[in-house]
Parts: structure tokens; C-alpha cells; sequence
């Protein structure tokens, strides 16, 4: 069936792969936040953990999955606290080298260099694009393995929660009254859209054919995300 | 027993309709806020969701239902969905309206008056009473259903949860601190007094009579609420 | 097995106790800033709630505990409402006593000149300190209880959710983004080191010293956090 079929491919070594960049790509999104208003470590780890891990959590709660994922495997977990720590890290190591080592100061000097070259975090808008098409494909996996019917209603929403929720819940315990997901970013669109293309295909498709929607969903995703962020383009408004 | 008798009431049809009446009446006070504080469609359809749902499915994670009601019948997550796409149609139908077709403009013509001769708000104000009460009766059915005891702790805090906390966490997302509802609206009181006097009579009276306490929850809670709130009653403070 | 001897230790009656004082502690922690911000009292009891129970909830929930701790013992609601409203009581009857009775008087003349000669608080944060203690071992109690591995993982983030997460979310309802846990206060760090040890101590002490980790615990847990606090000392940022 379907289900099994599915199972294969969300199951594929790849696919934690896609997964866990995804997993760090959100963390770093936190990372950033952390840095720029003056968290602790620990909150810092807070404000990575909330959009990597915290959407699918409440996704895992009201599916009824026990354990929920983050407890199934522990490799999640990992990658959030690797992430932080790592990234606190090169942040001493450059802090350090400033002035000082010349081998640093070269390197430092690269990286400056870089973005300046770069439009201002085009790599983990790349990485978020990644986490963002992974996120989606788990939530409406998650909705298929746990009978929530209609998918047609539960394979967007979990896909929604999955990749966006989390980031939401960030905001509010930064509270942030702007919380861009709620207000005009177009974001949250895309996992719901995608979610509900998936979801439809999952049910009308030949159980064969499922691997080719996801690996659809994991390309075409990116590349809308990525050409409406470009665009800077917004979502409708109510 | 008492669970049974109680349980006719609540699956009764007419009760549906109440219960879904209060959770269009919820999602309508997030999309009132949606509209004024600039959120899009997606923002929309979550602070609708938040007073209507939030609070049910935190109380049904607590009391272990599996699944949550919001999983198990669909009906509430597509009451939120077209109320929220209804409005916006109906919003996007004034706009075209405004001093071109001649009978919309009498429409408007028709709405606007209305506005000026009733207190503003007050069909919402109805609603919204109506969904108080019968979101009290579904908390406390939900403690006696699965056996919280004692009934006088979880009944009242069950009552509360589902009326009133995810009106609670809609002003949380919003990041506003003045709450109104932890802040001295009289709204979570009427929702504990009634869960309170509705768990005490379930337990005292004899099942038979257990109809009789729904209904007249669901008669005094809106006439209290409303009462209260053309007297701008304010609840005490601490 | 090691779970058998921590359970010995945990279900002792004086353990309940410690918990307990654990759980007004917090509640006052909330109460405290009812009062200065102009809560009512249902709020109060919201904002006594989160930091004793909330954290809490959201552990049992991840664990799979069922029901939660919270419906399976009342004590801890009870103990809420009870602070709650024994607070209230007491700040009436010290307004009553203003300038009226010589006996209440006398009382709040010894009061005030008490709070000059303590530092502002320090009652409170010893009751804190404790209640930070009773819940990081109930938080590491509860990873072995419902054997989530890796326990050096699990044990300290189920001590910090219980000892800190309701803290933070009670300033995540009051919209506060100067939350103080996640910005360098020297507490969250407190319960992770602890669970950490002492879920270490847990996996490679023979089971029937498990008792000793405990106390230990419950001793040098609220030593070291009324040192750091003296100190003012700040958590390392990132």
C-alpha cells in the first residue's frame, strides 16, 4: 500500500540526510536570533531547538506517535546541541584571531570578503529552502502513518506544523509581535500548498509512483521558496 | 450512569450545532484581530484557530483522549477554514462593492447603519457567549468522560480550558501583555463558576436529571456573560 | 535495578514534601508579579501555575506519561490554588490592618522591618532553590521512569523542562522579551549540570547508592544556586 511505499522512501539513509540539514538549517535561523539580541548559550539552544524541533513535536502529540520523534531518535537532539556549540565556537575562534594570528586573520579576511559578495544570508535561506521541503514531506508522511484522515486536510496541516510551527513559537518567546510567518512572509503558503499536492498525489497516484512525488516535492520546493524569497514577494493578506 | 445520560446530551445533534456555533463564534473574534493588526490569510486562519481550538486540544492531550477531538471529527478544523475564506470573500465583496454596483452599495448602506444603531459588536458578543457555554459543557463532559477526578478540580479546569485558554493563546502569539482575560475581563470566571456548579450537580443529582444541568448551563452561562458585559463588569482583582 | 531504588527514594512521603515546597515556591515566583502587574485573580492563579506546573506537563506529555502527573496527584493543583488564595487573604487583611488594628498593625510593622534587614527576596529564593532541586530529580527520575535513552540526553533536559520550563513560559504569556532564563540568569544551567550528574551517577553507581545522589542532589543544587546568586553571577552568553 501507499503507506509502505512511502515508508521506503522517508525511511532511505538520503532522506535522514535531507532531514537532519534541514534540522540545523532551522537551528541556525534560532542561532542567528540568539546572537543578534543577546541570548545565553542556553537560550540560544532554546531559540534553535523551538523551529527545528518544536513544530514537530506538537505534529507528533496530536498524531498520537509515542514516542514522539525527538525521543525515537536521539540524533535530532544531537544536532541541536552540535549546531550551537559549533557555531559558539567559530565565533571564539574568530573573536580570538582578530588582530592576532595570521592564519585566522586570512581566513576571516575570506569570509568578509564572501559576504560581501553574497547577498546577506543566501546560504541558509538555501539550507531553510532544504529543511523546508524535508519538513514537508515528513509531515505528510507523519499524517499517513497515523491514519489522520483526511489527508487532504492533515497532510497540509502537519506539513504546516512540521516545517513553520516551530518557527512561529519562536517568535513568541521572543515576543515578537511581528512574526513575519503571520504577517506577509511567504512561507507557511508553501508547506501548506505543497503539503496538499502531496497529500492529493499520495491518494490518486499508483502506490508505485509515491517516491516520485516526494523526490518532486524535495526539488520544486526549494526552487519556489527560493524564487519568492528573490522576488520578495508576499503573501496574500487578510 | 451519569457519563451515559450525560454522554445522550452531549452527542445529541443539537448539541453539534451549538458546539460548532461557539467555534465560529471563537474563530470570528482572531479574524476581527487578523484584520485589524495587518496579518495575512495564513495569520488569519491561525489566530482563528487558536481561541477555537488551542485550548480543546491542550485539555485533550491532558486528559490522554486519543485521538483529539480535532482529529476525530474534522467538522471543527473546516468550520474555522470556511469561516475564515467566508469573511475574507465577503470583505473582498465590500471592497468591489464600494460605490459601484448599486444594490451592493445598498447592502453596505444597510450594514452600516446597523453598526451605528446596535453597540458595537454585540452579535459577537452573542455568539461568543453561546460558545462560553457550550465549550464549559464539552470541558467538563471531557473530565467525566475520562474519569479526571476529583470532578470538582478538573471539571471547572477543564470548563476554563476549553473556553478560555486559547483565547489566551491567541494574545500570546500576538505578544500582548495586556491580556484581557488574565487582566480582569470577566470571562475565565464565568467559565470556572459554571464548570463548578455543572460538576457538582452531575455528581449530586441523579443521572436522569444530568440533561437538565446542560441545559440550563447553556441557558444562564450566555444570559451571566452578557449581563456582565453591558455592565463592563470587571472581575476581582489580585 | 536502579529505576526500583530511585523509585524507593522518590515516593518517600518527605520527598513529596520537598516537592511540594518546590511547587508553592514557584507558584509565589508567579504570584509575586500578579501583583505587580495588575493581574486578576484568575490570572494570578495562571501565572502561579506555569512555573510550578507547566514545565512539568509538558515533560510527563513527551514522555508519554498517562495521565500527567498533574491529574494523577491533585496535591499539586490543590497546592496552587491554596497559595493562591491564601495570598490574597493575606494581603487583605493587611490592607484591613492600615492604620486600624493595633495587633495587625504591630504584625506589619514587624514585617516591614524584617524585609529591610533581609536582602529583598531571599526567603523566596530559598524556597526556590529548593523547589529547583526537588524538580531536577523528579525530572531525572522521570527519564529513567519512562526509560528515555540516552539518559545523559534525556535526564537533564526533562530536569531543566521541569525546573525551568514554566518559567519561561510564564514570561512568554506576560509578552516579556527580557526573559531572564533564556538571557543570562544563572538558573536553567543549574538544573542541567545537576541532571546531568546525576543521571551519570544514576547509570554507573550501583543501584542501591542511588539514594545518595539524591540527597546530594537536594543539597548542593540549592547551595551552589544561592551562592551564584549572591554573586549575581551571569550564565556564560552566546
Amino acid at each position: 500500500d501507499a503507506s509502505a511505499s512511502f515508508g521506503e522512501v522517508v525511511n532511505a539513509p538520503w532522506f535522514l540526510v535531507v532531514d537532519l540539514m534541514g534540522t540545523v538549517a532551522f537551528a541556525l535561523s534560532g542561532i542567528t536570533i540568539a546572537r543578534s539580541e543577546g541570548y545565553s548559550i542556553f537560550g540560544a539552544i532554546i531559540l534553535a531547538w523551538l523551529p527545528a524541533l518544536g513544530g514537530g513535536l506538537i505534529m507528533d502529540l496530536i498524531a498520537g506517535r509515542n514516542p514522539p520523534g525527538i525521543l525515537a531518535q536521539p540524533a535530532y537532539m544531537y544536532a541541536i546541541l552540535i549546531t550551537v556549540l559549533a557555531v559558539r565556537a567559530v565565533l571564539w575562534l574568530i573573536d580570538l584571531a582578530r588582530g592576532r594570528w595570521l592564519l585566522f586573520f586570512d581566513l576571516v579576511q575570506i569570509y568578509v570578503t564572501a559576504r560581501r559578495r553574497l547577498k546577506p544570508m543566501t546560504l541558509l535561506v538555501v539550507f531553510d529552502s532544504l529543511g523546508l521541503a524535508g519538513f514537508t514531506v515528513t509531515g505528510v508522511f507523519t499524517a499517513i502513518q497515523f491514519n489522520c484522515h483526511p489527508l487532504e486536510l492533515w497532510g497540509p496541516a502537519f506539513a504546516m506544523m512540521n516545517a513553520c510551527l516551530g518557527a512561529i513559537l519562536r517568535d513568541v518567546v521572543r515576543a515578537d509581535a511581528h512574526n513575519p510567518i503571520l504577517k506577509g512572509s511567504f512561507y507557511a503558503e508553501i508547506a501548506v500548498a505543497a503539503g496538499l499536492l502531496l497529500s492529493l498525489f499520495v491518494e490518486l497516484a499508483p502506490p508505485a509512483a509515491v517516491g516520485y512525488g516526494v523526490v518532486a516535492t524535495l526539488l520544486v520546493v526549494p526552487a519556489v521558496r527560493l524564487m519568492l524569497y528573490r522576488r520578495d514577494a508576499r503573501a496574500p493578506m487578510f
